[in-house]
């Protein structure tokens, strides 16, 4: 089988990436399970291999709004694909053009590229908290409406709404995925807004400092890297009639407020020196990461055996293990 | 002031051109009263014009998804634009990629015509009791999630995320007007999945046969011609606070089961001959039809002072006085 991750070069599709790798026996459209033969790393960027010595995989730089790019990565040979590549919402909040041509109509150049095979491939679409908004109540399931309050969060409202059409036609057999914001991320910081939710952790544990725009009050909903990608490789693996008609799934978070995280850090982080968190309120990260629900939950996908985590500290530990090797050996 | 309807060929669009026509005087961009000096019904296809001695009106036709063609419609001096142009149910669903031209791909080129303008003009867009489905409650509201279970459905819904969108970010004034069935349309049938339901009351009426495709149990919200034309003038009328954030609202409606509205038929028609109804079931419109909201409400609508019918039979009462001249001269 071979498998298309869209923006396989980021973060989240290179972990993705690895553990298809390492797994290797996956459900094709059919359902059957087959081994993976092929597995392509699209991206705008050049996308390092997680492995140079695997032939199974291949990185391939290009345009997502390109069709016959599109077209030339997915073909018929292509039993699924993880669409990833977006513009991060502070990004999309700050160039409106940029985030509607990568996540919208990037979009639907990924989808009509499906479409346009003999089989209805499985799509893997990674939505997010973001399209929630407004006045929400308490506690955000999948019965509430998204009315997003950012650019990002409306082109993932999009694609959510995409992904159910062209699965209803029959065009794609579409899964959407809607993440809490994932906790910690390696790497420098980015331009989503809920960056800092990771440099508050991943700073301090380097010895370097961190700013921190929000409030210690300001609750998050967060997903560890780890349960990120157990949820994509569990959303792929389903079998369609579990996800019967309606396509999408928030993924469950743990809640916390961003003085516990620090708290939690204190904790895990035992002898080693911590940098500083420095507090520098930002108005529009607050209003962007205050808007989104801070607890997040789904009673359908915890019934489909999606996992959260069971702690912040459990979150901190794995991305010590994970991601501080040096500073481990 | 200068207003577009585009789709004003249509019979919504005809119907407000006369309704704005006769009102002349409206809110403009800046919330002040202004005298319509330009009318623009912009169409596909040729538009009669409501009265070719009024000076005010223009029609162009022309292609919704041309950029170059919306920016001579919509220019500096456009204060109002009404975003009627849309392929309808059963078309969209028999025509994938008409329909996500038309309906996803111009909705965007008209926004980003309005956003080109130096100001943000008021934009009403009609989105649809379509835009509902799947698992619903006995009475969908405002807090029901947008799940449609059509092509036509969620381009309604994508196009009410992009004006609440492209309204956030200030490139336009935009208000979402979601129409439950109207009814009764004059004419001959058309493409829509609820077309029928016009139908039925009009044929009869005019001593032909109707072909009814649902079941007489089957329940459907409606609105008359007249009391869409009023929401549209309203929704354009009414300041932006009054709007707030969220820009998207239910019409109320009037709830029916098919057989109600056939017993108001013959309640209302009197000595007039009728034609007969001929049951011919349609699973495609029935499944269509069916998972649209029978029971459709909006409080804060009702707050803002829309108003629906009171009876069935005023419905056909006004359907008569409107569209039936020669039978009543």
């Amino acid at each position: 089988m071979k498998i298309v991750i869209t923006g396989g070069g980021g973060f989240l599709g290179r972990r993705l990436a690895q553990a298809l790798l390492q797994r290797n026996a996956l459900r094709n459209h059919r359902g059957e399970l087959e081994s993976l033969d092929t597995l392509v790393l699209f991206d705008v960027l050049p996308a390092a291999l997680p492995d140079a010595a695997d032939t199974r995989v291949q990185t391939v730089m290009g345009d997502i709004t390109d069709p016959a790019q599109l077209a030339w990565v997915i073909d018929d040979r292509t039993t699924s694909v993880f669409h990833f590549a977006a513009v991060v919402s502070a990004a999309a909040e700050a160039d409106f053009d940029l985030g509607m041509r990568i996540n919208l109509l990037g979009t639907l150049a990924v989808l009509d590229a499906c479409r346009a095979l003999p089989h209805a491939p499985r799509v893997i679409f990674t939505s997010s908290v973001a399209s929630y908004g407004g006045e929400l109540p308490e506690v955000v399931d999948d019965t509430t409406p998204l009315t997003p309050q950012s650019s990002y969060g409306t082109q993932k409202a999009l694609g959510d709404l995409l992904i159910n059409d062209y699965t209803r036609k029959g065009f794609i057999d579409g899964r959407v995925v809607r993440l809490p914001t994932v906790v910690v991320r390696p790497g420098k910081p980015n331009k989503a807004a809920s960056s800092f939710a990771s440099g508050i952790i991943r700073e301090p544990l380097t010895g370097m400092n961190a700013i921190c725009p929000v409030t210690p009050e300001t609750r998050v909903a967060i997903l560890s890297p780890r349960r990120a990608v157990d949820a994509f490789l569990h959303a792929h693996e389903l079998p369609a009639e579990s996800w019967g008609d309606y396509r999408s799934l928030n993924i469950p978070a743990l809640s916390v407020e961003v003085h516990e995280m620090l708290e939690a850090l204190q904790r895990v982080a035992g002898d080693r020196p911590l940098g500083q968190i420095i507090w520098e309120p930002d108005a529009e990260i607050q209003r962007i990461v205050g808007g989104w629900p801070g607890r997040f939950t789904s009673q359908r996908a915890v019934r489909l055996g999606f996992q959260t985590n069971a702690s912040m500290d459990e979150i901190i530990q794995s991305f010590i293990e994970d991601d501080l090797p040096s500073a481990e050996g």
